[in-house]
């Protein structure tokens, strides 16, 4: 089973799509199973993290931020923003598909675990994904 | 088919879970197939890696600790101890699924291919994983 | 279904290994459903990134390879060559295994990605990987 589901970015940060990707789930009405989410996208990425304290998603972001700086003159892809390649990297950092087991007809998250997509780029956009489901 | 299984880790470091997650397949019985580990943790997470000189292990471990240091001054979330800001973002920077094909009723593992558990946090816990494998 | 797939790699750079996924996916006659690539190295990995400006690419293996330097002191796995174990710590911040749902009978990749094998070792090698395809 396939569903499409998307996120309208605002710039930077993380974006929490548990409640959709569990909504998607509940549709599928499957007991036990697999349930993989995929992001269309090369500058925009995937990650499982903590879900309680906001803390933690900022640090991430500034560290990443950080360790993949904008205008580091190694880059020779300018043209698309100096937000673009590094972009490209922190996608390859993180995920472009997740896997998450279904028990009970819903995802198998730990207690703290959130799903999120991480958008890279600036400037807001809209992201497309795509869920696959099956026993 | 799910299967929950557990690792209880004695702090930092790499656990091999690969007999463990062999035991499960060999459980299910299917020739050819997929089978999706899970951790249930964002301050530890999944890696494949080589399973032939433990320094390969050792060299891992020390290496990432170097990149995402504790005591950053960066980090916010500092209330649940020195390592848990980092532990996160190295959940982040590895995996927490992971999928292998099954052929002739086995992990399709490279030779040197071990399947590990990376405890990112000092203190040991049970660390909870869900195993799907389907045909 | 599992397919067995191959790539020669020539040195260190990505390899674009999209076509050659298709194909597979397509010989497999599948309408809806999911394909995962697995590499059976751990000196090589998996990403998806961009298939458009190869400046991208390029930028990537140069940004990765000074993250993770050869002949860092730190090394201790040193006896199979200086690219040996920046190459396992390359493969474990990138991807053993990759899931794209399929729809319509082909890879639902977006717009902008390709699927590539990154080989993470100066000499040229044989790199081993298995598909598995399922409704």
């Amino acid at each position: 089973m396939i569903k499409h589901l998307s996120v309208t970015t605002r710039g930077q940060g993380l974006y929490d799509m548990t409640a959709q990707l569990a909504a998607a789930v509940s549709d599928a009405g499957i007991g036990e199973g697999l349930c993989t989410l995929f992001v269309q996208h090369t500058s925009a990425s995937l990650i499982i993290q903590e879900n309680a304290d906001p803390a933690v998603q900022a640090d991430l972001h500034n560290w990443l931020n950080r360790l993949v700086a904008e205008n580091d003159p190694l880059y020779t892809h300018t043209d698309e923003g100096v937000d673009d390649m590094p972009a490209h990297i922190k996608s390859v950092l993180t995920a472009t598909s997740l896997s998450i087991p279904l028990v009970k007809g819903q995802l198998a998250l730990g207690t703290w675990q959130g799903v999120y997509l991480w958008e890279h780029r600036h400037r807001g956009s809209l992201r497309r994904l795509v869920v696959h489901i099956s026993e």
